[in-house]
């Protein structure tokens, strides 16, 4: 361990992907952390479109932030909600009143849905961030096909069997993709009256293609596949109005009988906290050691920050940016008060971007280099069973999705927070 | 396949162990069910207090009741809730509006917590009957340590890290049991301030001793068991008042950080839905073929019936009670009606009543024969393991089991709906 003499606190604030890294630097080196989440759990966001599709529980894409960090004795843990941050005493509230006082602080509280004004959508088209998220999207969904059973008019069965998905980026194609197979070969046998395989899944992204971010290959490879399972891709298909029951297409409106918003997202609000001006999207300009500018021993990171690359591009909202910022930030902030070393600044390395369409089909870009089709898809098994934390997340999940493909049923399918029905 | 031309349809309420069997029996017959059930898995209760201590998520004791039947093309599922019964019109009717009619009639809706005229304890106190309350134990009882950890009075710490269980059997046993292993080797790890290891765990019985199903010897091996995993037990001690930081015990105010109640169940209220007498519980008498005195094509089982053995003694409420019933309705209700036969009366073959206490203890009761010990404890896993439905979850929850079992780990330490917590 190192000198244990320092009384400089680093109170870092939100345990994703990069907050979590922050404090395991900073704790090998045997910094004081202070760790702040409002949750007491770190989530394995990659995943969570499959608890949302009933593929997997969400105790298997959630670790305890104490049992990630239970080696390093000086950090300390904290679950709590900001209230403010006080840059001139340099102490940050929580809602309950107690007070934390830092010496240097870093923001790593990442995203939210944003609805681009429409904020009234969300009750109708929830999003996917957090595990109460998936637990209700996946509630909602499986209610459709109950109620859908139930019904004895065909047309409104038709309207119940209609799911909508928002926006064409990895998530929307991820949850497109396994709604469509979770209809088509596990929900097919549950039902008796109805025919869940003729299940109408709508991808509607508002740009000329899905997967934007993408190769323009890849992209059209997934439209292929997604249809292939039944999926229906709408491009240039700007959503007007979102409903409970229908959603309004280029002045046409269709009859839904779920509708997920994948479209947008946010920087946390917390951003605002800190006073310093935010782009549109509610995020900070950082400097390249992820230092705020004009701030003092303040570092925002992750999706809250807008960093550039050597080519003076903005990084992607991923999740492989923000762990490596959180390990380039836990290593620099370490030299930085142990040794008062100013670091050069973060260089991300690109390790693939990916997204999963289904059973056999996956695309990954490298930007030297593509793969996609069977190859990438149990290449993206191997990656995101081996990047959960925790063995017994990586073998129990191993073990699902083995199960998975053996025999197409999903294990978690739970109705478990019953949003009011409509009657009928 | 039997006969398919008879329209006399089964309405079976409650997919409970009773209900299921029912529905299975005749749905091998080819008999007309319709199963209505307010949630869409059936639960598997024994291991319900494994969620509650974090040990196991949700989806691994909760199997969809459309998968359970769906090779049965004669038992049609509904998810509702019953909101009222027409014994002239022979109707069901459900929550929705819709009318649902019925030749016979079987009720297996179980029961519920019973505060014994102290409704307004539930609020400090939840009982443990469904996911819902298992989730909402579960991070109860970890913010308790949260809140503890971020204390700076000892005497604070000490209430919150103080768990009251109150009722000694099974259930309060086995709670006791599991949440003073999960403080003294999974919590203890956690965190850095508080002593987990050092959590009271009250176990509160108003008989003379816990376990009072099971003989004498048995129940004294658990306390010694217990009390060796640190969990004080208290008999003849009745709870005069519970609030969300204390409980009364013979005039004796003691702080806790949070309480559970496991003491006492009275059948489900479906039960009056009927309009026949029952018992203090809420219970209905039924004759030896677990039909309901005069009543015409009416039967009652599971918890909410009150069916006595060869001796006149009245059945336990166990889940192995309720699955025999169903079994033996599932048969005899096709009979009667493919055949117009009358069944000879239920008779209950006691398979083994059993506790678990903690790791390498547990207790069997088998009448004529008892085991403790380790044995019973290996005994008792295998047994669970082999009853869960499906063969996924068995998989999933012995691997679960075992890796519990080597590195003292419980998987599902997530803390989802956040009660309102109290400032300080």
């Amino acid at each position: 361990m190192a000198d244990k003499g320092s009384t400089q606190r680093v109170v870092i604030i939100g345990a994703g992907f990069a907050g979590i890294e922050v404090a395991r630097g900073l704790g090998k080196a045997g910094v004081p952390v202070t760790l702040i989440d409002r949750q007491n759990y770190h989530l394995f966001q990659p995943l969570l479109y499959q608890v949302a599709t009933a593929a997997l529980s969400p105790g298997d894409i959630a670790e305890p932030i104490r049992k990630m960090l239970r080696r390093y004795r000086s950090v300390e843990v904290v679950l709590g909600d900001i209230t403010g941050i006080d840059r001139e005493a340099r102490t940050v509230a929580l809602a309950d009143g107690t007070m934390i006082a830092y010496d240097w602080l870093v923001l790593a509280t990442g995203s939210m849905h944003s609805y681009f004004g429409h904020d009234d959508w969300s009750v109708s088209a929830p999003g996917l961030k957090t595990i109460e998220d998936a637990r209700r999207i996946r509630s909602r969904l499986l209610l459709a096909f109950e109620e859908a059973e139930m019904s004895r008019d065909p047309a409104e069965q038709k309207r119940l069997m209609t799911i909508a998905v928002i926006g064409g980026g990895p998530t929307g194609v991820e949850l497109a993709g396994s709604i469509a197979e979770l209809a088509r070969y596990t929900l097919a046998k549950d039902f008796h009256r109805i025919h869940a395989e003729a299940t109408t899944v709508l991808l509607l992204e508002a740009g000329d293609r899905i997967l934007n971010a993408f190769p323009a290959s890849l992209a059209a490879y997934a439209q292929r596949k997604l249809e292939r399972l039944g999926v229906t891709v709408r491009v240039r298909a700007a959503v007007e109005r979102v409903t409970d029951r229908s959603i309004l297409l280029a002045g046409e409106e269709i009859g839904v009988g779920f509708t997920i918003w994948a479209a947008g997202v946010s920087a946390s609000g917390l951003g605002r906290l800190l006073g310093v001006p935010t782009d549109r999207a509610g995020r900070i300009a950082v400097n390249g050691d992820l230092s705020v500018p004009q701030l003092q021993n303040t570092y925002v990171l992750g999706d809250l920050a807008v960093c550039k690359d050597e080519h003076g591009n903005p990084l992607p909202g991923l999740a492989q940016v923000a762990k490596q910022e959180g390990q380039y930030l836990g290593r620099a902030l370490a030299r930085r008060i142990r040794e008062g070393l100013s670091p050069p600044p973060f260089r991300f390395r690109n390790r693939g971007n990916t997204a999963i369409i289904g059973r056999h089909a996956a695309v990954f870009d490298f930007g030297w280099w593509q793969l996609r089709g069977w190859i990438a898809w149990v290449f993206w098994a191997l990656i995101h069973v081996y990047l959960l934390s925790g063995f017994e997340h990586r073998l129990l999940v191993a073990v699902q999705w083995l199960w998975r493909y053996l025999t197409y049923e999903r294990g978690a399918r739970l109705i478990v927070e019953q949003p009011k029905r409509e009657s009928g």
